[in-house]
């Protein structure tokens, strides 16, 4: 594209790739499931919060080292000279749009730790953006839903969470079925790593080879084991043993049978009493204990978790965080949350043929669509109009001349109003009268202009 | 701030200056306020939509011309080398966080404007950012509405995005005694220009020099006028006269008399036919026209207003800009629209005490603070708060592991639940029971468990 003219030549201008526009059907998805988000959030106790677009820059190279300096898309002041100047020396841009909420939360709750009641238990719906190739799951902006629960060392903090995500899944009408929230403790894995040989100085890069042993080659994953003295054989065995017990344990609850104590004597405490919990919070059926699950990110302590649906990438993934808070210049706080993004959500419910009208539009239905049937009730529409919509009701018109009622029906029908309101020769009636058509049930009376606030109100309660 | 770290030592960061951290109590104002906007919007036949946080920067100049360069924050890929030595090189970057919804809403609009019904009415509830010095009013973050009606050229248009701006801040508490819907419009100034002497080719600069005017001193301005042949006291008095008749026709409607046809032939079609328009909307009483108001920029044409609240910067501003949606490459359409930001809309609620705990907190109260006075009971908590709030209940309860009911009815009147639901000995009776304590009236009883989630529900619908 040429640069700016203020000559206003027209110009076929498009979105930057990776980000959408959001015309009213989708802007209607998106605030469909936004608001589950939000409603389930704030019934399971969770505050909203909401931090800036973009962040310093150190925020992020903090937490992830500089190397993810490549993977965000930095901001600076165009009004800011010396900064410009530091940019084109070779510096980085002093901010970042942010690639997570995270940081910013470990941020705020740091800097105001002391005053804020305990447990924190926030929410957040932000937008974030990576600068990566677009492609099926994956944009350089999204929503994504992040829930945390701080200041709780207990299991019941981790249920909790986990239960917040699947109750949202479930209002947006997703089953059990074909959709399992992988559950895996970076402490066990630990553990096994260390029984299989593996030094304190080598665990973090344990870690980081197993998260990725799907993508590398057998020779490799061999080679590098050897490097850092891990037993694989030993350590898949152990792991392996622990994760059918979990399981057990599972299945046990989800019968209805109590956990026995040959389960509680294999498995470490806290994978038994998170079950325990999941069992209490009544999910434990959408659950399952998988010990290959290892989360790449390095601040990750205790319970790990995704939510795994068939045939897509992860829906949703989170775990502990005990010591972030910490490193971010806050008090000791045990912490765990996840984040769930609206890019494989929304392709898994539209898959599954879950983003209907009748699911997203329900709460943007006209309460009427007014008709002026003659050119006298056209000049009593604005009027009559404006009294309904002062009174809270959502009130649509044509903007056309037209006086085919059957025609402005039609519109009314479009628009999926809950009613027609035809504005005719009845409002010259002592006193003035309307005729409304219930455009669900047909059903089609005349009424006093003064009754129809009522009339509207109890079809707003029939649907 | 040195550069990033992978140790974690604990630091202390901050929000960028000039953003915002939205704190649970600061984010329930916000979402209060955006809960009004969008709900007005709705009930107004408005659709929301929605575009990228970040555009092409050719985006702003195509429309404000190179000089918006310096006000806006520049956004570059960390990713991409190519980008980053443009940049080095002396180059703006290729993307600009949106100081502004307009150019995103013609660029959606003008893309699909063949297949999107008319009239396209559209309203947003966008984060903006500009790269100014903070302060107050004005801060480098923040939320505007932004409503829009495009492909109307009647007043009933401009009528409707300032009856919707009107009815929010109604929604919102605040009454038309110091708020004021300053009307103008600029065929009326142009045509005034126009008659005390200047020329077509000098409008543009004269429009200008009118909105500066009170920032200049009168030598210059005596100065600039003469120089483009504006006799600016011909000018004056030909717009006062028309501003008199204006105003009189708009009290003429505020007192439910008719506009007399005296008015008409001294005010020009657009301004009676609005103020009639405004009249119909019922919201004639909140309007005075104002000529002096210009609004600066350039692709504004007719119609023009701004919301004054008495001390402080404008509410919102807005006008028609019938030319624009063409020079962006679609087909040439009417538009018109308003923004009005969140932070001076904030400071005027707060100063009049609109934004207590009884506005922003009335959807964010729990329905139940669920309290376990015993051990045995304590064991049947966490299935009991999750059941309800699988029922879609707002329920929290106490993390703390005291017994004590006195402290922890304080906790259920601290977190502003409508009912404390005491789990104790009743547990064991058949049926189970509870003790549910109304925490406005004070009233406590005994009901079956199974009886709970009916009487939350009635306690709902009491408020």
């Amino acid at each position: 594209m040429a640069s700016g003219s203020q000559k206003s030549q027209p110009v076929k201008f498009q979105a930057p790739k990776g980000t959408r526009d959001f015309y009213p059907d989708q802007m209607a998805v998106r605030r469909y499931i936004e608001g589950v988000w939000r409603k389930t959030s704030i019934n399971h106790g969770f505050d909203e919060v909401e931090g800036p677009m973009f962040e310093h820059l150190d925020l992020y190279t903090h937490k992830s080292g500089p190397g993810i300096v490549s993977e965000i898309f930095q901001v600076f002041s165009g009004k800011d000279e010396e900064e410009l100047a530091k940019i084109r020396g070779g510096a980085a841009a002093p901010y970042a749009l942010r690639p997570e909420f995270t940081p910013t939360l470990a941020r705020m709750v740091a800097s105001k730790a002391a005053e804020l009641p305990r447990p924190i238990k926030w929410f957040a719906i932000p937008q974030h953006f990576r600068a990566e190739r677009p492609q099926r799951g994956r944009l350089r902006e999204f929503v994504q839903w992040n829930v945390d629960f701080i200041g709780e060392e207990s299991q019941r903090a981790d249920a909790e969470v986990i239960a917040t995500a699947i109750r949202a899944l479930e209002r947006l009408g997703l089953e059990s079925k074909g959709i399992t929230v992988k559950i895996s403790n970076r402490d066990v894995i630990d553990d096994a790593l260390r029984s299989a040989g593996v030094q304190t100085e080598n665990i973090a890069a344990a870690m980081e080879l197993l998260d990725k042993v799907e993508k590398l080659d057998r020779a490799e994953v061999q080679r590098r084991s050897q490097n850092m003295g891990l037993d694989i054989t030993r350590f898949k065995d152990a792991i392996a043993l622990k994760q059918t017990s979990a399981n057990e344990a599972i299945a046990a609850l989800e019968q209805a049978r109590p956990l026995s104590v040959a389960n509680g004597s294999l498995i470490d405490n806290q994978v038994i009493s998170l079950i325990s919990e999941l069992g209490a919070s009544g999910i434990v059926h959408w659950c399952e204990v998988d010990f290959s699950i290892v989360r790449g990110l390095a601040y990750y302590t205790g319970t790990v978790f995704e939510i795994i649906a068939e045939g897509e990438r992860a829906v949703a993934g989170g775990g502990r965080y005990d010591k972030l808070i910490e490193s971010f210049g806050g008090p000791s706080l045990p912490a765990c949350g996840f984040g769930m993004g609206d890019v494989v959500l929304g392709n898994l419910l539209h898959d599954k043929g879950l983003l209907s009208e009748e699911h997203y539009l329900q709460d943007l239905r006209p309460d009427a669509f007014v008709i002026a049937a003659d050119d006298e009730a056209a000049k009593h529409l604005p009027r009559i109009v404006a009294d309904l919509r002062k009174q809270n009701f959502h009130v649509r018109h044509s903007y056309k001349t037209t006086r085919n009622v059957g025609k402005l029906l039609g519109d009314a029908s479009k628009s999926r109003a809950r009613n027609a309101v035809i504005l005719g020769k009845e409002l010259a009636e002592n006193p003035p009268g309307i005729v409304i058509k219930n455009l669900q049930s047909g059903e089609q009376k005349e009424l006093p202009l003064s009754s129809l606030p009522e009339e509207l109100r109890i079809v707003q309660q029939q649907r």
